[in-house]
């Protein structure tokens, strides 16, 4: 019972970012519906943005596109459903539309394998020192043993401590168990543990008790700033923290300090997001030097773009749009408590 | 029933490696015998070894310790067992002492997992391009998408072959699998497979069909130079080799050929061993500053050396040591078998 085809729109800061519209998601959508990308979105008045959006039936959101309006809660005009194409949501709708009863969802668990696995290859490439081997081979050197500052490590040797144990959390632990650390996690809200793993009732505890921390809980008001000065101090000496979460969980200046001192060994995808800089970090930052710190631009988990593919988030976005045309429940809805602890 | 307390000698090339003679280790050795370790062995005459050795009823050996000579075998004096602390026996010992019946153990599978982990990192690294990455960063800039060369995949997305599937490639197929990538293995020895992989049948069915292939084999006669320019060819544009094995397995100018061109990309632990020379690669050849190449000194796999701490090897060769001392069976006995597929 084919109905009316519904207008899609998806509003861009700038460009377009290709591997989230790669051709053949932009053909998939396109056959469900009208598809309409704005480009140089920035270039609008929150007026003009807010004016597009009330013409469309289903807004379609996600990397590089520009916020929905707080005013669309008031008056959402034929705006019925928004669909972000990936993970964060926090940023680009604001909570006043999950109240105001328009459905949102977003890429669900899609990418919780993919953020794990960049988080391991940072915790790999920590632990046997991967940049400072490097740098020796590059600069005509040989075996790094031996020299100051270096040191490389066995995961069957380790304690690893598990900071928040949603989704991600949880792939990490499948990744980690085949290498045989021993593991701890915590997480308040976590009722079930896996199998093989043991829980901590504070962060204290899980400082204390681990060589490597691993985060993987969301940006909330309990966790921002919980890694602190003084929950850094804790780890041991060569401790090694992981951080693919969000940036403002860890007392940056604090995690530098410590690696500067070359007391601590870190594995960081993601800064302090705020202020908006591009670079996150100026050009001539010393912790970009730094040969125990192996620093990566929020993008370890996306993979290389193919015209020709679909990845997970494509599927579950174009699933979700079909629901909607077909009156079917969608998935990965976000409701309050959900949308408050996404990341 | 304690008898005579036996000697025991290892002979060092030069200095003893520390992170093999571990003070603990040391230590423990002395609690069951008389230990006497032979520093700067490169000086002494065949003879000379051959002397000291027919004197000791237990010789240790392992890396950078001074090869048995050959006439020992005829005329071995009091040796009545070799334990090898570490894995390679072959630059060790010659096959003539296994045919003359005096046994010979190493670490087994002591190494396996660290081996296995340390082939993890450098698919992990060179998937993500991690050096592509710590050089944008280390040079001012800061996300690597969209510069030229670039390329970051995620496993689940990929086709992983694994030539030689005996305890190391078994332990790193059971770190594959949380990943989520297809696995295939080629090993013409291997009698049962690990649940979800599929078998090929030829090295060049397992190179056309991977993106990736690690090289997990022994260095035998039919794997020497098994990893020909022609097989290399068969892997896609933008395929991968990892080798933690032995270097001789693989063609090594037609793999730079491959790197240097930016088709592959490669995460290599070992190189050509002979001629010997330190470093392996000279100073100034060019592979060194591949981005798309992680090269390390085949020492990935080594744990940070703890005083007061045994590793597994550690504990294997006291076990051995005890189990002669009180005439009980050997673990990890070699026979003509197992050390002509060792590597």
């Amino acid at each position: 019972m084919p109905g009316k085809r519904l207008d899609f729109l998806f509003i861009a800061k700038q460009q377009r970012i290709q591997r989230m519209w790669v051709p053949v998601f932009v053909e998939a959508v396109n056959k469900l519906g009208n598809l309409r990308i704005v480009e140089n979105g920035n270039d609008l008045s929150t007026e003009e943005v807010a004016g597009l959006i009330r013409q469309c039936d289903v807004l379609l959101t996600g990397w590089e596109a520009v916020a929905v309006p707080e005013a669309i809660a008031g008056n959402p005009g034929k705006l019925s459903y928004i669909c972000c194409v990936t993970g964060t949501v926090r940023a680009l709708v604001p909570k006043e539309l999950i109240a105001a009863g328009i459905p949102l969802t977003n890429w669900g668990d899609a990418q919780a394998r993919s953020v794990a696995e960049g988080a391991f290859t940072l915790l790999l490439a920590t632990i046997k020192n991967l940049r400072k081997r490097i740098d020796v081979i590059g600069s005509g050197g040989w075996s790094p043993q031996g020299i100051a500052g270096f040191r490389s490590d066995v995961l069957a040797l380790m304690d690893v401590g598990i900071y928040g144990c949603g989704v991600i959390g949880r792939c990490f632990i499948e990744m980690l168990k085949p290498f045989g650390p021993r593991i701890r996690i915590f997480d308040p809200f976590a009722s079930d543990l896996p199998d093989g793993v043991s829980k901590v009732d504070s962060l204290e505890d899980l400082f204390t008790r681990s060589n490597i921390v691993a985060i993987h809980c969301g940006l909330t008001p309990e966790t921002r700033g919980s890694v602190s000065a003084n929950l850094l101090a804790m780890l041991p000496d060569h401790g090694i923290l992981i951080n693919t979460a969000r940036g403002e969980i860890v007392d940056q200046q604090a995690l530098f300090g410590e690696l500067e001192s070359g007391r601590l060994r870190a594995g960081i995808d993601t800064l302090y997001e705020k202020p908006e800089t591009d670079p996150a970090l100026p050009a001539n930052h010393p912790a970009r030097q730094l040969k125990n710190l192996i620093l990566t631009a929020h993008c370890l988990n996306s993979p290389h773009p193919t015209p020709d593919k679909l990845l997970q988030m494509h599927e579950i976005c174009l699933q979700n749009l079909n629901s909607f045309i077909e009156k079917k429940p969608l998935s990965f809805l976000m409701d309050q408590q959900r949308y408050d602890r996404s990341t």
